[in-house]
């Protein structure tokens, strides 16, 4: 039994969504204030309107430490929260550093002020940067997700280069999956995956299954849905059975409200907080409904 | 005129060394307390004691980070401290995610509770999770080192992988390097660095001389020195003309006293803050002069 286990089950349950908190002061509706205070608020109301349909929440860290030490007890109390309802906290920090650090990182995410149930990290300084994490997940019942092959378009930069190899075309992608393959076959869960999964943007629907393949043992965060141009189906292609993966949205969970507003003819200035959550539980049904649409497709 | 002109001069006066701040309420004088308020005023010791021996000063957000929120306070002080003392600070923080977040990270380090004068990048996700901090560095005068050949075992796994590339070997470090200098290129300060360098570490002696020669434009941030091999012949092999460079030391700095009282009879539970202030400065004069005495010999 490892963390992933929790994950996969959350899955079967509520759905693939992983609601993405990166909450920034200006995507609240007027009412509800713009300060990291009005920030947990709103963050608490969407959690609230999506625990019971949502497999798990994903806190961006950056959109808290662009506001400093108040939005740093904001991202606190956020994941405070998540834990307290019972849900799955996905910390999107993407640390990566030497192996001594790393152990202060782990302290510092997976207990403490900063708990969350699995973090993101960034394999550019080698799998030293990565194992120290392992230990301290372990014990603490933790689990994470690597950068493996991203949604952004600079991925091309780096992750898509071809590396030497044996065979075919390998990327740098590849070879970060291929260590975390190994890594994941030395605990598995009872569902097949290893703590340590990997990120995989669901934009180059080309590779999907060949990737899904490769990793049969790692559970996917998947972001690129929506804006990022990526749809149900594609992210489909990232899953395995059904299950194996959680697919991120962002702004068109948090901003929902905008869409609903202009649509009912509801004036903005007049959105309240249980508006804006109300609309928010729409989108992650809708976005739910449309992934397990794309998968019972595909089988 | 850029940010990497000020550190340029600092070299020119100071000399090479970079004081990390990474500092573990375990490399405290007993004497010091044990705590987050303990740990500022022991980096503030620190930094009084330095600041005209040392070029500027690293400070590793994970060992602040790893104690929550307090932890952060006193980060944030530290950097506070060397802002008034007139020093440079370096936010080691190896941050690295798309372009829209990685706008957010840079609001919250080159301004607000934790502004620093540059930070550390990681390039995995290619140059759109750099260039953002671009902007806001010309705006507010700051600068930044990416992440390019790390001093750490495990930079092997993926740093070192051979990639496709015009003639030669070429690496993934080297991949990076090309785009960061050609990035550099685009504003070079006046004394012919751009505002973005680069993370080298010192403990490959036989690729060093390479790497300066060809990445003249970009400033290093030299790790490795000491505890992990590096010496000062090695770190001189990526100076150029004596310049070009800043060597970080942590804690063969931090924990100088233990070494001090050690050589001179000193009960260890004795030990003042003064004391270990004092040994800090004669380890960073030490490693100054060692390092410019290598520079003089490879001239």
């Amino acid at each position: 039994v490892n963390n992933m286990d929790r994950l996969f089950e959350a899955v079967g349950k509520r759905g693939h969504v992983c609601v993405g908190l990166d909450t920034a002061a200006e995507y609240l509706p007027p009412r509800g204030g713009g300060d990291t205070k009005a920030v947990l608020d709103f963050n608490r109301a969407i959690i609230d309107a999506t625990a019971d349909v949502a497999a798990c929440y994903k806190v961006q860290i950056a959109y808290y430490e662009e506001a400093g030490l108040s939005g740093l007890l904001a991202y606190s109390k956020t994941l405070a929260y998540i834990r307290e309802k019972g849900g799955l906290a996905i910390a999107d920090i993407k640390r990566g550093d030497i192996a001594d650090t790393a152990a202060r990182y782990a302290a510092g995410h997976f207990s403490g002020d900063f708990e969350a149930d699995f973090v993101t990290l960034s394999p550019y300084m080698g799998m030293d940067s990565i194992e120290p994490w392992l230990k301290l997940a372990g014990e603490k019942g933790k689990g994470a997700f690597v950068l493996m092959r991203t949604s952004n378009a600079g991925m091309r930069d780096f992750e898509y280069l071809e590396v030497q190899g044996t065979g075919g075309t390998r990327r740098l992608y590849h070879a970060v999956g291929d260590k975390l393959s190994e890594l994941a076959s030395l605990h598995l869960g009872m569902h097949g995956y290893g703590a340590f999964g990997a990120v995989v943007g669901c934009t180059e629907r080309e590779e999907a299954a060949g990737i899904r393949l490769d990793y049969p043992n790692l559970f996917f965060l998947i972001p690129g849905y929506g804006a990022q141009g990526g749809a149900a189906d594609d992210a489909a292609l990232l899953l395995r059975g059904g299950n194996g993966g959680v697919v991120n949205a962002s702004r068109s969970i948090l901003k929902a409200w905008v869409a609903e507003a202009e649509a009912s003819g509801v004036d903005k200035s007049e959105v309240t907080l249980d508006f804006a959550a109300g609309a928010a539980r729409r989108a992650v049904v809708a976005m739910r409904d449309a992934i397990l649409a794309a998968v019972g497709e595909g089988k």
